[in-house]
């Protein structure tokens, strides 16, 4: 069994981290699949996918881990080429990667306790962001 | 076809890298899928999972590059406010990311010689983990 | 529905950046599968995937950050072991991770605009590379 799902997420732009917890639990449950995965991806180049444990400390400690690992003031060559400022944001995004999967048991999702999937916004302004979900499994 | 495994393991804290070849060799090898893919997944937001040589050498220097990118000491937001003295576990697991997949071709899994799939224990104190097996194919 | 391809690719060592789009679409379109996914993955322990805007600048900037993350020329334990002086390539390659998964939708490859599949080869000599294509669904 495969089923599809699309969501359209607001973002307020670098350092905003999206909880798509509801999204997939509620995704994964209406599908029927009990034992399986559950991929979750975003379209575009400037964010990203990941799992954080969803509380206001690590929604700046994650943000400020990045800056020092790609200062949004760099030269950064992108920028030299296309004037939009965010070579920053794109150099993050890949290094954290588009897409995490996550297994679904026994017609759930598998998280743990403090463990949330998130979209992870590196763009240095707001965006809609299309995130796309796919279950597989019996 | 999907089959499912789940893998308990006792980890000794930060900077311990537990290799999985074993296990996911043995588990795919089990299900009979011949073409297809297994994902591995780490329920918990202190632990990652990555492919690396399982050498001693790259266990210490893997550890060691995480600790310039988010040092143990640095004033994290999430230690203020939990003081559990994890938050360099966390930011470290979500850049890693908290799953891999792997093909399976010709009823094996596919890796290369010097690639070991491994939980890459981030938190602080010893843990016990439990790995996500997901083999699906045909 | 599974199928399974492999790709065969030169890299001129690190820093190089590979697109794997149209490889990645023509295998898709050739499976006739409408919607599932379509895991991509390097073998070998100095090689990566993810996504990246496949332009000159970036093309500079993203090995540039993977310099400052992990220098070339640190003592690495993995160096003096075994000499070939290659132990920011593993660090760096185990960190971006060995693989990603895209969706396919409508029975096409699901990609931002500005967003390619790219092999990242983080060795310091050419190598051959071999990309494993595995596409899902139905």
């Amino acid at each position: 069994m495969t089923h599809r799902s699309e969501i359209s997420v607001e973002t307020r732009g670098e350092g905003d981290l999206i909880d798509l917890t509801s999204e997939v639990t509620d995704f994964v449950r209406s599908t029927g699949i009990t034992d399986g995965t559950c991929h979750i991806f975003v379209g575009g180049s400037t964010a990203a996918i990941t799992t954080i444990e969803y509380e206001p400390g690590l929604l700046n400690d994650f943000p400020s881990m990045l800056e020092k690992l790609a200062p949004r003031e760099l030269d950064y060559e992108h920028n030299k080429r296309w004037g939009d400022g965010n070579g920053f944001s794109h150099v993050r995004a890949s290094i954290i990667g588009p897409d995490i999967t996550v297994p679904i048991a026994r017609g759930a999702v598998v998280l743990g306790t403090w463990q949330q999937p998130v979209l992870v916004e590196c763009d240095n302004r707001t965006r809609r962001r299309v995130v796309y979900l796919t279950a597989m499994g019996e």
